[in-house]
């Protein structure tokens, strides 16, 4: 019998097909970069989008069930918003109940990449999201739930979805299990993937190939590419990278196991209807001091998605949030600032998050004492020193104007020491890009930065 | 100022240490493999050990909580007999409730390692654990939950501790938070460590220095290397191992990527008395078919233990259990036939099993289509293709008498094809140990044989 083995990794020659795509910056096979900004308003002006609040009784298909109070689907599927119990063990808040959203099927955050001229191109999709501000973003590929794919909406099919779910029809690079928002999410994860097409692709109306240094020009705008864009880009393996670091891959891994066996965290999923101080009117559920975010429902028209009407509800934050990286060059090799945060939804409660991630004006009311550490820092930075600063939306079917200012900041000694406060450490961007290989290591808010040095948005060797 | 960086990994000089003790399999620095036995049974008698049954209701400082019928510590720690209910998408049993042991603090596994005339040396221990049909076992450096080292329990010190909590007292050369039984823990997770000595190490009466071939000397030995040596040998990183596989290390993570998609897991915790089908007479909680396990209540007395008396529950399997990898050599390397297995107390809900892992008295009722794949074939497997059979206990510290017969049979192309049933893979030994340097892929009964595998209790090479 003759079996053919294949070469374990070749992890090496693709990092490296990468990075010349990452250099590609001003023009592919699919467009030139300037001319994008006219393909997408385009492309939103070829459908008709139309989103609208709603008062949570008129949600159609979906009900408060009797006995919990959770809003659920009468399918039974999607996703259901159910309640939460949490006691942590350090911060000002040590104990509170919240509404969190339960989607326990994993979905799939697909990009097709294929080879043109020598160069790997992605196939970037225009897509609407009712949550975000400017409804169309540039999303993956295939960006889709179970219930999405096996047609429990009853919805057209999920284009490209084949090479994805069909082992053998392209060449999957990347296929990751990756966390999402932990403060909003019961332990949600969505399979994170680069699939290469070695056939032809047929290009529809709404698709574009874009270069990943097209990719990175773009996320130096505001609000154009999506959370799942950034959340796959992020897991693209950039290897080899620097050699050396402050501490060993070893030491980095062994630090965040301790992390994680510190802390004691208490996380009880209880009926919606038992979440104290949360109040409902005809339109929301949220909080009498405002704070955090509200429970909303929105009915939605989209000309050129699988169904074409139907009407959900949406986590709103309050308030615009803050997510950066400090960093500094420590002989020469550049280094972020990583946070092992928790987030009572993630299923291992701690991942590496950015230096600071939070929604100040949750914590204007609290001293100094009591905010997030290095968030001042971030807010009072010197603009010389930031080297990042661009309003991304988070996961749009989900989430309503769900904004943060995702900023990379040069910090110095006195700012950021080289041993920092309990539960931050320096790791370089190698370091943590190689952990992107894993699930439950990095979150979706320090990938989104991930994917900003992974694509070039943001360059951080000596200038 | 002056930063001194570090190599990122130095994984390849760790392996060729580690590979270089295995080689020393005769004597050590501690002693010759042939005088183990009776440095054990001196161990044995140096000290008073006495495990008797007891009722459930002697059970000292724990009770059946009023509402919940759960059982708990009155100090509130250690951990708590709950129940499960589970719903699965496969298999002859879609839908049961169980006890199941909640223990949400994260303990330390620890080997410490110290080289001695060039070859590294493992500190294990003679450890007393109630649920062991020989109550001492071979034992990690340190073995402790949070609760022992942080001394709830009021206890002595946990010795050796410091090696692991304090960094830099040693070099950390291996920490990877690892699951535990899922069918009777529920999100277990230990750090499994190996830490290196670079100062001098007393040596307490109840520990030896043992080369890894020494430790794999005795795992061909029934019930001498305890659960939690063999799963931090487990992760004992063995690279450079074989270069080539049948499936790249890509194409296996995005095939168990698919398989934890593909399965509904529907796990919720429920009050240990809204356990139906499991009855409560004066020594156990069990189930009147005398299925699985048995809830049971033991004294204890211990003379070398941080408490030299106490009662606890245990969770005491019904029958005796066969874990066994598939092996074949495909164009020279050996593979092992991994299982994507459903188990409910799992994080992630499923892991890397090997090819059969069950207690098969728990089958003998059903038809053979309904009986798990390939244990039929582990059952009547020709001595000849049987390369290891080695009877080893699970955790003493919670389970009674729960032993397995872990095995290692050559198949061939008739009884395991190349493209095997879903739910299986063929993996290589190297594939399966580099996914130990990370959670939540590889259980813990394939740890067990994959430490024989890193121990050279056995060889899958051509002979």
């Amino acid at each position: 019998m003759n079996v053919r083995l294949r070469p374990r990794t070749d992890r090496q020659t693709l990092s490296e097909r990468l990075r010349a795509s990452a250099a590609v910056r001003t023009a592919g096979r699919g467009m030139r970069t300037e001319d994008f900004a006219g393909w997408l308003a385009g492309r939103a002006r070829a459908h008709h989008f139309k989103v609208d609040r709603i008062p949570l009784c008129e949600l159609d298909g979906w009900s408060f069930a009797e006995k919990t109070g959770n809003l659920v689907h009468r399918s039974g599927r999607f996703f259901t918003v159910e309640g939460l119990s949490v006691t942590v063990d350090e911060g000002p808040f040590r104990s509170w109940r919240q509404p969190i959203i339960r989607q326990p099927e994993v979905g799939i955050l697909g990009i097709l990449a294929k080879e043109f001229d020598g160069v790997l191109h992605f196939l970037m999709q225009a897509k609407m999201e009712p949550g975000n501000r400017n409804l169309l973003q540039l999303s993956p590929t295939v960006q889709a739930t179970r219930s999405n794919y096996s047609k429990v909406h009853k919805g057209s099919d999920v284009k490209y979805l084949d090479y994805f779910t069909r082992p053998g029809r392209g060449r999957v690079l990347v296929d990751v299990l990756q966390s999402e928002h932990g403060s909003w999410f019961y332990q949600k994860a969505n399979r994170n993937m680069l699939v290469e097409a070695v056939d032809d692709v047929p290009l529809d109306d709404d698709f574009c190939w874009l270069t990943l240094g097209q990719v990175g020009e773009l996320l130096r705008r505001d609000n154009v590419v999506n959370m799942d864009s950034r959340t796959v880009v992020a897991c693209f393996p950039m290897q080899p990278a620097e050699a050396v670091a402050l501490h060993s891959d070893t030491e980095v891994l062994s630090w965040f196991a301790a992390e994680r066996a510190r802390h004691e965290v208490e996380v009880e999923r209880v009926p919606l209807a038992e979440v104290d101080d949360w109040v409902r009117d005809e339109f929301s559920i949220g909080r009498p001091d405002g704070r955090y975010f509200r429970l909303v429902a929105a009915s939605v028209e989209a000309g050129n998605r699988e169904v074409a009407a139907w009407s959900q509800p949406l986590f709103e934050p309050t308030g615009i949030g803050v997510t950066a990286f400090l960093f500094r060059r420590l002989a020469g090799v550049p280094h972020l600032l990583v946070h092992a945060k928790v987030e009572p939804g993630l299923q291992n409660a701690v991942e590496l998050a950015p230096t600071v991630q939070c929604v100040p004006s949750n914590w204007d009311h609290l001293p100094t004492s009591a905010r997030p550490a290095f968030l001042d820092l971030a807010l009072t930075a010197d603009v010389g020193r930031i080297r990042y600063e661009v309003v991304h939306s988070e996961e749009g079917g989900r989430f309503l104007n769900a904004e943060s200012r995702y900023m990379v900041i040069e910090a110095d000694m006195s700012q950021a020491p080289l041993e920092p406060p309990a539960g931050y450490r320096w790791v370089t961007p190698g370091q943590l890009n190689s952990l992107t290989a894993h699930g439950n290591y990095v979150n979706v808010q320090a990938r989104t930065l991930l994917s900003c040095l992974n694509a070039g948005a943001v360059e951080l060797s000596g200038r």
